[in-house]
């Protein structure tokens, strides 16, 4: 697919809280020779967008000077820089945000998702994606196959996350798993497990259609409402589900809610695996400690995704073993971007999908 | 060592909360071919035995009929079964106090102390060590080897806590590890650190005689007296005795305090491992869940000792990797068992041995 | 399903080298709480059993005295021990034909596959399964869901040993796979490594119907025809299936032909694990050791099977993620087992069952 | 230590096979931000640069053109690129010869050393460090710790050689250890064995007095000369030594000698784990293919190091967990290079030691 040049570079820019404008930024040259410029073509909407232009920050992280926003891209190649090698002109590619020092001790360990010199895409003071052009390293740009679309490869983002959890927790044939929170990180966790060899997978959130969306695209084998409910019911729900003793070997939280936390570790076979994946504040409060050690359970926390992450989610895309699209609900053209983020903050979708600048 | 049968048991039993009593019960048979009788020569006293004598319970296990005290024991074998092959009468061992179903699958699995059908000693129902004769499975007791003294043999029961935990978070050559409490199974813990390869090993508390006795002993390299100190303050320490991007690897808590628990894991490096040792109530609060996602922590919790954690402290002991004899502060014989329960009250001793029945 | 007692145990004996009869055996009893008595329903001819019939000796082991052959077999729990709780009369189950020691250190480990005191079935001096009535321990029988067959169920031996070498090398998705040999082990190790989810399984034989049944029955998913073929040629080939720099992460060998243990060592990707699967000699010639260490690759030996394989073989057939009937090629009645022995001396079955005697 | 800048730059050249001369090349210059430029004090002498001295060749590299000699070396920092935050001239340090592209995937992936564009000094064509000034990048370069001397800088490289073997199969406390070979790499290894935490540690060679050097200076614990011995009488040995039913869980070949790696392999416990480390030829016949399956031995391959191990090679130094000095038996003077690779033909030396150019 060949891709005409343009000399604008229309951008999605914050300024400050509450104010997104539009502005045309300077096209980006290529300076290093493992680089390529990618015409964006596919932005995913996440909540730390959101977050950033309703209150200005996100965690640690302040907008100090205007950025521009976006980090769940896909794109088309334009120009390549005269080392690369695997990439060229017109290839459609799942464009990996955040790029870490190669000289870092975490980058050289195998890690470099926790590269304190990491530059992520619109987290300050760094860009996003949300612009006509955008540069990335050739190895942090991910090649899709010709059936994997450019909306399937802007939603590799948050795939990634979720697999690096379960990744981290060594999700495979034999395990079951429970996560808590139907949201995107939670949907896309839950079909990871399934993807990665759990046959039986129990999501839970107290949103009913949200359970229903996770059934229905086969992202999870059960489903619990757990409004209102106590442990001993979600326990009491397993075992009728499960049978005796077969209670979940992996479980995963994306709420970042303290009841979800304690009850998804209870909720673990002895020597099972826990992994946070969704964020929250510093503590959490009613942590599980006695489960945690008479049962000898492992809980890791999940920090965005690194090695091979990108590489294992177009691969399953590829290899149809889950299906992301019916996520998108909702879809903005890149002139509509600012209605996008308006439309947001009503929770009425699952994810928005903004389009890029007109090729 | 050759030592004379009797036919008497005195045993020190708890009849009801507050009460200890002197009893003798009958003398053990060995009905099955690979137990061996045992002439208990020494038994330290656990927290957990004070406990059930002062509140009549531990966790969620309750004294409901009268019970023998005592899990942490040494002595001498007597008489073995007709299958047994390692024994001899008159072999000197370290006993493990909890015989777990030998068809359970968490026995088959290699974690036999998350055995749910355990009869663990002096844990009710089930009686424990003080008394004169105590009947084991040959594999639950380990031959002490000729300068292993049986004091130490005694205090092998708290250094396979230590061992397990340590060996549960794989502490190795290249780890540095900080323990927080400076009891007697924090003091092992930082001390099978040591053993383990750690060069450098911080223990932490707010009694400035523990962390001098670590120190005096070996057990650790470094202390730090957290009486109102902030975890900023201990980040600080770290920093100057340890430099620059130096945090711990790895991290323990032996005391089941949430203050204790939160600093020790916000103290340690990216990719760091933690384990909790000492027992506290059900939940914790405070937990730093956001320091285990951003480092990509892993947490664990450690549950009594398991495949080979006995076979380890008898070798630590044998290598002199470890020297554990100055944690006994307090002797008592056999008649004053009930004056030791009184005194350790007190909280003055770190370790209080009891003898055996006269030989 | 309910079954008849009878008061015969008709048997099938290896009498001497070459020497096959059918005894009346006394009708074992239950002497032990945990046991149950099965009637025999289906056994799978394993080389093996061929083997001890053609000479009398396989590997280390010698046929002294007439022995019982058969060991892949299915039957009915028709009598239970007072201690069995998971099992009752009527329930159809899978039965692992080996019975270790519960004391040794290897049980204990969680590796009761190598224990030195097993009594296997069919292995001098221990009668086989080839009978109307067998006894096992309640839990190494694994009851068979539904729809799952009984001749599926004698067919989850085999493919426990597939399961337990994939488990050995960790295979799961991301991984890609090349296996040696196409017989019922080689094809059942490839459908397990895809059921583990490889996107790619490679196999390799000489017999190209072999190959062609490996993809018919998806067991694997592409094929090379190794007669007269040099490594090169194989490395070529690998190259135009799965493009550049994708050599496989694992491989496994089930030929014990030292030209195949070469060749699939060497085409491993770098830090790629590799399983030997199938029995050889003592020794092998060629074994490519500069490969294993300028690629740091990691070489395993796979023994029999271990703790839940046999769970998670009759999960796979239950999952329907491995369709394992086809392997049968040929079914005998027990009346005719020793044509069965005969008959699998011509090398046109890749499976032969044998039915038990009439219920 | 401040040491004057020079401007010549001696260095000692292998022109072609058998011809070695003294050149003075251009001083190099710093020309990326984090590279320092180092004032080579100390270089060992290894095997392979010998092999290039009389073949011209070792392994699959070809001298085609003229190369600097030396690989294994400390020195002085005397300047440093505007980067550099860690280091500063007069640091002495030891010199990791191999430098991998950022950009790979096994560099990215923790596995630098399998890295396709690895430059290694003195591997062509690639020069050396026997020369006045080498350039490397600040993280290739370990500050040695001031009770550390130069010439045990030096030696870093080959002791990484042997970290690298021992934590790629993970020997740590509780582990027993055999290594065949007692050459400079065989002794390195079971000496780091042994501060690894193995207290058993059995050196096996043909030669008695290095067998007797290991033991003088604590590098092993035992010692097995093989001249004109059967496994047999190794296996006789150990048991004798170290008792019934302890062979060593670790193994590690320093020879690449079939019938070592068949000895060492098969005296492994069951599930124990092997190493090679001395390098062969392509193939090794005799591999013992049974012992591996009936075992489940792990076989693995090292190659060279990688992330830290230079840093624990200088932390084991630093802690003295290992004596390296005595290894030295023979020195050099920079002008005598020469008469060094002479005499080291003679195979009378353990490591020889050429110095620097005068600073």
């Amino acid at each position: 697919m060949s891709v005409k040049l343009k000399s604008d570079n229309p951008s999605v820019v914050l300024q400050k809280v509450g104010e997104i404008t539009f502005e045309d930024r300077p096209v980006p040259k290529i300076t290093k020779p493992n680089y390529v410029k990618i015409a964006i073509t596919n932005t995913g909407l996440c909540g730390s967008d959101v977050h950033y232009y309703e209150t200005g920050s996100c965690g640690s992280f302040k907008v100090e000077k205007p950025m521009v926003l976006g980090h769940e891209s896909s794109g088309i190649i334009v120009e390549v820089g005269s080392d690369v090698k695997t990439l060229k002109a017109g290839d459609r590619v799942a464009c990996e945000p955040g790029i870490p020092s190669r000289l870092s001790h975490e980058y050289k360990s195998g890690n470099y998702n926790l590269c304190p010199e990491m530059a992520f895409a619109a987290t300050p003071p760094y860009d996003g994606t949300l612009c006509r052009y955008y540069l990335l390293p050739e190895d942090y740009c991910v090649k899709l196959p010709d059936h994997v679309s450019l909306e399937e490869g802007a939603l590799v983002e948050p795939l990634s996350v979720a697999v690096h959890a379960n990744r981290l927790i060594d999700v495979k044939y034999g395990d079951t798993m429970i996560v808590f929170g139907a949201g995107p990180i939670g949907l896309l966790t839950a079909g990871v497990a399934s993807a990665f060899g759990c046959n039986k997978v129990l999501i839970v959130d107290i949103v009913q259609e949200k359970l229903d969306f996770a059934i229905q695209n086969k992202l999870a084998t059960h489903t619990f409402n757990s409004k209102n409910k106590s442990f001993e019911q979600l326990s009491s729900h397993i075992k009728s589900i499960w049978g005796e003793n077969n209670y979940p070997t992996c479980g995963a939280d994306a709420t970042g809610n303290k009841f979800c936390t304690n009850m998804c570790i209870r909720s673990l076979a002895k020597k099972g695996r826990f992994v946070q994946v969704g964020m929250s504040g510093d503590n959490v409060d009613m942590f599980p400690i006695s489960s945690v050690m008479e049962r000898e359970l492992t809980v890791k926390g999940s920090f965005r995704y690194s090695v091979d992450d990108y590489k294992y989610a177009v691969q399953l895309l590829n290899d149809k073993k889950i299906n992301v699209e019916p996520l998108i609900t909702h879809r903005f053209k890149f002139e509509e971007a600012i209605e996008a983020y308006e439309f947001s903050k009503l929770g009425k979708s699952i994810k928005i999908m903004i389009e890029g600048p007109k090729l």
